[in-house]
């Protein structure tokens, strides 16, 4: 049997706990500290993983006693400094996306990370989801042979609090970076952008600078052409769909319906899925098992510190193609 | 019982047969004459349609003895000469499109029509393929709310001869036309536009000056965001696919599989279509019936001239935008 | 060009009139004579068609001078007499289904057709259908080995008249023949029956004899089990579905939904085929076309005789099992 | 938070270890014992469910202090022992299925059971599957009317091997057993069964007296109709279907594909399920979740003894109406 890894899970909310769940059935993971300002949160974290102490404080979990790595699922404001702090202790690190919404503080701890040598994946779990690796496995064996263009769309159920948008970073950084990502996991890096948006949704969203309704233009390196579509809402849930098409034939990955369950009567009837962790759930757990398998074979995790960077870099582009209203080449993005 | 039209069918090649064997069902249209300058395939479609006469050259037909309405399959770059001649002698006029590869052309013919105030109708034949016909009334009987997100991908099996290529008037014109219109059908008028081009498929299509894999951005003037994506080859066979997406839901065309037969092997699996005029069958035979119809109660066929005209406008500014590398509002092509 | 063939058309019903429009698309056939007692009908169809003259007899259209072929869509009662008719008078013969609900009066009209000689093609339209003779390619190419089960499922949106019903010849004669001739066209010969019925859709059903709602097992010559369950009534429409199941893979016909547009609201809906004769539009002009090619070609047409008796004979072993609750070996029915 | 509950895992095969990580997230249970022969299995076990003790004899695992509930997952044959001992021990029981192949063992351990009063669940697992129980909860909501007919198909990748054939109580009990649960949760009680088998996949089946091949007839006590067909081998893969039929509507439930990940190529393709234990893979989760809630909430589980009674009941006579070749009531088997 492999050697087991000392955990300290970082935040103990809604994703806190998915991690929570996953790591109890993670034979080379041993939660020992659990850290969540909300005590209770941390107190029933602590006893699922049977951890052996809670914190209020992350800073304290990342030096308990013991432990190798850290699971990061605090807010996103704090990420950079968990990071920071678990790759100046030394410690194997797996982060939520994003490591920051700026691109020089993200430049900044990933450079810490890097000096210091410690493992760090970031939180795209969809390069995790079966159809999204089985995808990357057929491109990659040439079964549809050079790509040449690229679709994605994802559509999130409802736009988040104004008050969490004010401070998001904008909709190309906060939420098409997963689309990005994938773009450059499955198409390769992206050379120029260009951003369309629009305030459809609900016009306090333009209150506060941001859009809600975009169309996001890729010319990659390799010359493929792609499109991402992102909208902030979709009435019938969430929605994600990707398209790759090459030489030799065309890949799709489309998540409907929820559940395979089919009804007839006024026409043919299934449901669709409502929530991004439903529909991802599998690839949460996977993306965490691979972490762990990453650290007990001794590899590199993947998607890395230049994944963590690169997909920041076309999101704000992306951004600053939307509000110029011209062509960024992505060599512009320093 | 209706009245029925004399009818000279103008061209009996493979588009002019499709019309002829649907014409034969069409209770309001009699085939008097047949004109192609093939008298062996004339008098094929003579034969089948029980028609008076044939004739080499379209123009007589025109003119032979009854005929009230023309429907013309001729080549491409004749249309506009029939579309004139049988606007002046009173014909009401179906066309297969383009009217004109240029604008100019496009239009001064078009003024004709106008003038003389006969009935005509463009074949965008997708307009009455039943789902995108189905769309369109269930878009405006509000079932999916404003519109807010247009998607729209075509993709032909094979890119057609270069000599072909070489006056065609490029992708958007030739090919990307038909998303475009069907873009202004389900959505509204498009206020600008930006190109994306390469060559992807064959460099002998980047020797003629056109390209091959196209990536279309369109603004509408509701502020609806639109793609547009279309290649010349696709291995698969001839893939369409179009999406809508709305405050209140989506509402997807997609036309596989050709066969509902699913075979369960390794993996599991179905055909595909090969050919537009396979998936759009139903479409070509509606669109004709609709036009007879619409002569007989005495209505203006649909889609019009109007229709005709701002279609091509677009994609001349598509063409224009992919020239220049920049935006290029509608407004600026006059 | 090959030679066409006078034709008369027995019957301008609803059916009559859909083989008239396919008619119309076949060169090889002349329609001649028009036959209806409901004149008006027949005068539509004989206008549609440029036929020669109308009959309120079909005898007399038999015998229109030139009548090669006849075409019978008269009233079901009476196809054995026009079958008769026609073998007598050296016709070749395209029926709907059935000959008769009797066996006995079928067999002996059919062997009138055997004695003449003349070319005979019945009604059973499914073995056109795209995907059902698609599925029959597949299996003799051996593609899902050796058959070894049989699924076949149909029900009508709602129940005839019950005036129908009272003569019709019960379900397994009247309705779930379709699926018996193709259990046979994909499969083989039948050896064994077990039929259960029940009345759940209608009392009325039950008084006039009949059931509506049945499950009929059948062991094969071959050894394959096979199942055919019907209804006569299916809220959502028509439904028809088969599956064919072999050592090496599996065949599904499934077609729907009707129309390839998805919408997703409070869910994921498509709609539904309501009708048969919008589900086999496509077989309906098939068969047709091939009862004038064999014709053409001077090859026997099919399915001919020997499937429309042995069909039959299937439909009467299930009547009997259901009516003695016990298995019928086909070898009984004489 | 709700009290835990200790528990016994009693077998730490493939199932064993399914449900132990299963376990591992259920807040209510605590394992303390495994046991199994394998003490290597039973170690793995142990360290991933931070047990006490492990023990060869799963006897002992139940008597272990504090164990209050036990999760049997031995070999099949050893079924009705422990649930006889573990409740004799008074502990709630989960019992994969069956308790025994035989109804006279079957009956007389289910009768320990009632008489000590214990909570007991068996591991009908497909009761517990999404599109399953969504199916029932639309049923009894009425949303399909009164159900008229019902049809499930399941076929396994390869038979088992023929040392367990010889004893598995023959494939009505050992593998169709599934379907008539389902078909007892999702219609109702049964009231006679017609059997019909047929050796297809391998000739040594048959030599142990079995079948690979079935068409099973149900009569439902509410006059519904229904079919299972059965096969113990399927190229493509773990194959299961659900159909059911109602005055109002239809329910399908069907698992295909397993990824959703679409290729065009040479056709449109997609993977599928192989094992039953993917398939199946939250079912197993939901319904150990659902057992450790009833205890909870101290409810009865389910589906619970009389299920297992009864399911095994129309097994038996369906073995029975295959041997005899007749139709077999349930009143019969006692």
């Amino acid at each position: 049997m492999s050697r087991s890894f000392g955990v300290a899970l970082l935040g103990a909310g809604r994703m806190g706990m998915e991690h929570a769940r996953t790591l109890l059935g993670i034979a080379e993971a041993r939660v020992l500290a659990v850290a969540d300002p909300n005590l209770q949160a941390a107190e029933a974290a602590r006893l699922l993983l049977r951890a052996e102490k809670t914190y209020p404080d992350p800073e304290e979990a990342i030096h308990h006693p013991g432990v190798e790595a850290v699971v990061i699922a605090t807010p996103t404001d704090t990420h950079a400094r968990y990071i920071e702090l678990s790759a100046l202790a030394g410690k194997a690190i797996f982060c939520e996306k994003p490591v920051a919404k700026e691109l020089g503080e993200t430049r900044r701890v990933l450079e810490v990370v890097e000096q210091k040598g410690v493992p760090f994946q970031i939180g795209f779990q969809r390069r995790y989801d079966p159809p999204y690796a089985q995808a990357k496995r057929k491109i990659e064996a040439g079964e549809i042979g050079p790509v040449e263009q690229f679709i994605a769309v994802m559509r999130d159920p409802a736009p988040p609090p104004l008050e969490y948008l004010r401070t998001s970073g904008g909709l190309f950084v906060d939420m098409a970076i997963h689309d990005i990502d994938c773009a450059r996991f499955l198409v390769g890096e992206v050379e120029e952008v260009q951003a369309w948006g629009a305030v459809r949704v609900d016009p306090r969203i333009g209150e506060v600078g941001d859009v809600d309704t975009t169309n996001l233009s890729l010319r990659f390196a390799n010359g493929v052409l792609g499109v991402i579509q992102n909208s902030r809402r979709a009435v019938y849930g969430y929605d994600v769909r990707t398209e790759v098409f090459g030489a030799r034939g065309k890949l799709v990955m489309d998540a409907t319906p929820k559940t395979p369950l089919w009804q007839y009567g006024s026409g043919i009837s299934a449901d669709h899925y409502h929530f991004f962790m439903d529909r991802f759930k599998e690839a949460y757990r996977l993306e965490l098992e691979a972490f762990f398998r990453s650290l007990s074979q001794g590899v590199a995790p993947t998607p890395g510190p230049r994944d963590a960077l690169e997909s920041l870099r076309i999101a704000v582009a992306a951004t600053r193609s939307l509000r110029e209203g011209r062509v960024v080449r992505l060599s512009e993005v320093v």
